[in-house]
């Protein structure tokens, strides 16, 4: 029996990282700064437990393009290496020293080091010689390393006098386009620009703040005041210290006002309000998260939530850490605890981000309640902007649906804005049928439903406006929810039928002469997509009203809309209505008497005509036609 | 100065595996398959060129589960390994030993490799210990490695009899649901179900087709036939010989037919038409592509296009591969030419990368030639189906552009299919206006602009029907490849001025007549939306026409769909009409001459709202109150 260790051979280890390690090479200046970062943040943890007798100074990253020599230079101020740390940590396959100052330090300071191992060799994708210069706090020689892709390396002395390490990549043939400042400057913008430690890259020239105006006379002894001078500083391309890393007792509205729009310097909308996200156990997560303002702007699908650790950037995908229904939201979250190269399975059965999806929900659910109740007013002026993600949470997310009770609000026409407990209170009377059910009226569109909102209203009822795409699905939730409660629209037919209150009005009509008009008005109508019915209604009612009945179109859009619910095959069904007959209406009666049978005929399609418009039904040629005996009408 | 070797710690290549190698920890099974594949391929490779002296036999890969002994064993009838083999190949990291097989025999056959390197490591994601059984076609004891995941392994002899190697993972605590066959049987039919060498996954009963059927006569003398016999087979789970790995000479319409309902089988429509691409140099290519027909069914969106390499199922996110307009074809790729694992923009970089997706354009553009010209009227049936990818192809691709021009088509409201020339060669002369602009005319949709296309077609033009959302960006592409050609939407304007001929017709009013009337149109019009306009027209004509000026018009829809073109801001612009009063028309010298101001008002209102009628624009309160008023004027 044979016993050995696997044996990686390291000829194939390069090729390994440069080809399946990352799929992106630009990322190898996120992986670079990263361990400038932490090689800043270690040396001062360091000086802070008296474990470095140095000063820090104001440590900066310094990144630097050279087009000539083809090389990106990246140089931090942190602790340095000695001859021998390099060959532990850099020769050895970077990862293990990581590991190894990490236990070291675990118990003082958790999250210090950054997520991405392996940082360094990230430099091959892009280099084909990397040269690292280095010179650690301690009291030892600097080191020159150089390794041109080939498992050899040179590691000779060097005369680097100042601490820190300096990081020279000799840019690759297939990878010139690094060397563009535009590149560079874009994924330090990508990257960076939330990051720990400053970075440098390059100089600019600003106003000098300690100038004073001085003024000079020429030969013509005219005098001349300078206004200011310019002078050339660091480049300075991060903000080290984001709102999100702040206490929320620090910050004013205007600091959150301030951070939306330093993420998204392209929108232009303010957003809605904030949510500060701040826990420390059972894991770490800090964020922002912002209700934006509803736009139908390409800026707004683009402006994702971006998703950091310790201040680096890391994706804008979010799937699977933020619940669904809020990744509309806007904003940042940072968490050293969230896996990264992992699917969204692989996501989704992970301990540490169900917890941290279910945080997020239930932070969310509290902020819009104690919104509610601190401003309801201001709460009701947004809820058009916000209530697609809300109603999309409560048929998601059994425990926000109950949270979200308390502030779900539902608009009626008349513009007041009820929560739905508020809504079954005050209808309970009015719009309960002769059978105990307690109808909720609603309309989708205010102007397309308008004469049926109209005759609704006329009779004290309360008419929602439901506009959402996913309404439908939210009515048959909260229909489950409550006992009777029925939602129908109200255009599913006479209003006096919607809800029921007493035994039908008399008919003008005797029952022979309505058994007279059905056939006439049928045959006048002809046609299998509208129902004739005859009822008798208000003689004041309109004579002809067609009428959409709320199952089938209720499961049409369900379907339509996709998710549960709804009967498959119901989208493919073509769209049925009543037409509806007032049999008290003087109009019919006309209708009735008149012998004339193609006189007859015109009293109904000129009615029906008008029952169509009412429904938006009349289109193409039948409106034209329309139209032109109209004008005859008037003249 | 020294020199020397990196080093890489072996104790730190599992996790680097584990973590950071494959996102998604399915792909163990694809990979281990894939092993197997190669192996077999291989052996039938040396047996074909007499360098192995054994015969392959109907070799297959068995996948099967043990619950109780919580494993998976993949075991495949290919070459098999020597211990000396194991060492080399296992110990030293999978890869070196593909590297060094292809090298040996790349001259002969290329492309025998798979891509999917380091494969059996990635059994360490779902095993905690993994056993590898194999015994060469060489003459050779069999050998038994074991490991459990540290860097340690065990290699000793085994009694295996039979070639080929047997893969045991026994599965982590943390992968237990792999051990569920529902799980397995998915991830099957989703990489492999296309794989080259078959796939047995447990036994499934059949009709026995040897099964002669015998008559028994029970104790009463009754006679039995049994219809047939159940027997129990291997069950394989995939097809070795997909469609797109033929010669399309070989195929007949109903094999890609039957291939496309293969390849999506919850997909009930049939494709519209299929290109077989084949392709040897530059690059290597196989594959099918479909169009689809359009369905609003949530399958379409879900059915992609799916990237193979070597039979094996990568991807169906082709972003990058497949021309942006293709993406909405369906089908299968195969090339071993995509480099996997690299992100877009670096797929964008890749020369072979760039051929295929342009090797693909120019494939889907000559067989559009051929089919246009094959059966032409069969092509304008599918012309609907297919247009807005072409259209889209038209804008994004300029030589797609050149070549679509002998096969895209206009239609017309009569149902006419013009080609581009076509239609410009039919409409020269009648349609070319007194300055020398060629006038094409447009409408969106037939019912909503149904009166404008009617008084267009009245004087003989021909109207198109362009309701493609990226229509108004064609449009302009366009009207910039031709001289004097401009596109016009028949309500733009009146037709006689959208296709001036000559001088104005006179009018019958005076011009002080106009001047009167004009303010007491607009007084009672009362809308900053509507510019009122007086033109002497065809006394015959509506006598109240709005129009909705092109050029705004189309900016405006530009910018809504988005992409170049268009004007920045616009789409915030309130939408502005013209209200063309025809003061050749009886009724608006009636107006004029009404001395009773509320009549007067009244018959304008009620014009203007038949004239918003056509147009589609009263709605709510106005709709509802026109109405009422016309239900008066029946009666």
């Amino acid at each position: 029996m044979a016993k050995g260790n696997i044996n990686v051979s390291v000829e194939n280890i390069f090729p390994l990282i440069k080809k399946f390690l990352y799929s992106d090479h630009e990322i190898f200046l996120r992986e670079l700064i990263s361990n400038g970062t932490d090689a800043t943040s270690k040396l001062k943890h360091l000086i802070a437990i008296g474990e470095a007798d140095t000063e820090l100074g104001d440590a900066k990253i310094e990144v630097s393009i050279d087009k000539e020599a083809k090389t990106i230079t990246i140089k931090d101020q942190g602790l340095g290496m000695t001859s021998d740390e390099v060959e532990k940590y850099i020769n050895q396959i970077a990862f293990s020293g990581a590991e190894e100052f990490l236990d070291k330090y675990k118990d003082n300071e958790a999250g210090i080091i950054g997520h991405f191992g392996l940082g360094f060799y990230s430099a091959f994708m892009v280099a084909s010689k990397v040269e690292l210069i280095t010179k650690s706090f301690k009291d030892a020689p600097a080191a020159h390393w150089t390794c041109d892709g080939s498992p050899e390396f040179t590691l000779v002395e060097s005369d680097k006098a100042d601490r820190g390490t300096e990081i020279i990549l000799h840019i690759a043939e297939d990878s010139l386009d690094f060397l563009e400042e535009n590149k560079i400057g874009g994924l330090l913008d990508k990257y960076n620009r939330f990051n720990q430690v400053p970075i440098k890259f390059g100089t600019k020239e600003i106003n000098d703040p300690e100038f004073t105006p001085a003024t000079t006379k020429d030969a013509e002894g005219k005098e001349t005041t300078e206004a200011h001078k310019q002078i050339t500083v660091d480049n300075i391309i991060n903000n080290t210290a984001p709102a999100w890393t702040k206490m929320p007792a620090d910050l004013k509205e205007e600091d959150y006002d301030n951070f939306y729009r330093e993420l998204y310097p392209m929108q232009f909308e303010e957003s809605l309000f904030h949510i500060h996200l701040n826990v420390d156990y059972p894991f770490n997560l800090t964020g922002i998260l912002f209700f934006p303002k509803l736009s139908p702007s390409m800026d707004m699908q683009k402006d994702k939530i971006q998703l950091y650790q310790n201040q680096v950037f890391v994706t804008d995908n979010v799937e699977g850490i933020v619940p669904d229904f809020l990744q509309m939201l806007k904003g940042v979250i940072d968490s050293p605890d969230i896996p990264l190269n992992v699917s969204r399975s692989g996501l989704q059965a992970d301990g540490a981000v169900k917890k941290i999806s279910g945080y997020i929900t239930k932070k969310v659910g509290d902020k819009l309640v104690s919104l509610f109740k601190k401003d309801r007013a201001d709460f009701e002026k947004k809820w058009n902007d916000i209530k697609v993600i809300i109603e999309y949470g409560m048929l998601s997310e059994d425990k926000f649906f109950d949270k979200a009770k308390k502030f779900a609000l539902y608009p009626t026409v008349a513009n007041s804005y009820f929560t739905f407990d508020e809504l079954l209170e005050k209808t309970k009377d009015s719009q309960t049928d002769k059978d105990g059910n307690h109808v909720v009226l609603y309309a989708a569109n205010k102007d397309a439903q308008h004469s049926f909102i109209q005759a609704a209203t006329e009779k004290g009822y309360e008419v929602l406006i439901l506009d959402s795409p996913i309404i439908s699905h939210l009515m048959q939730k909260l229909e489950g929810s409550a006992e009777k409660v029925k939602f129908t629209r109200v255009d599913a037919d006479h209003i006096d039928n919607l809800i029921k209150k007493e035994d039908n009005v008399i008919s003008k009509l005797s029952d022979e002469e309505t058994t007279t008009l059905k056939p006439i008005i049928e045959a006048a109508v002809n046609s299998k997509t509208y129902t004739v019915q005859l009822e008798a209604m208000d003689s004041a009612a309109s004579p002809f009203i067609i009428t959409v009945p709320e199952f089938m179109r209720r499961m049409k859009e369900m379907q339509a809309s996709g998710g549960g619910g709804g009967m498959m095959g119901m989208g493919n069904f073509p769209d049925m209505y009543n037409l509806v007959v007032n049999t008290n209406s003087p109009l019919v009666s006309d209708i009735l008497n008149n012998k004339d049978g193609e006189a007859q005929k015109h009293l109904i399609s000129q009615a029906f005509d008008l029952a169509k418009l009412s429904q938006n039904l009349l289109h193409g040629e039948e409106l034209t036609n329309f139209i032109k005996r109209s004008y005859a009408l008037i003249k």
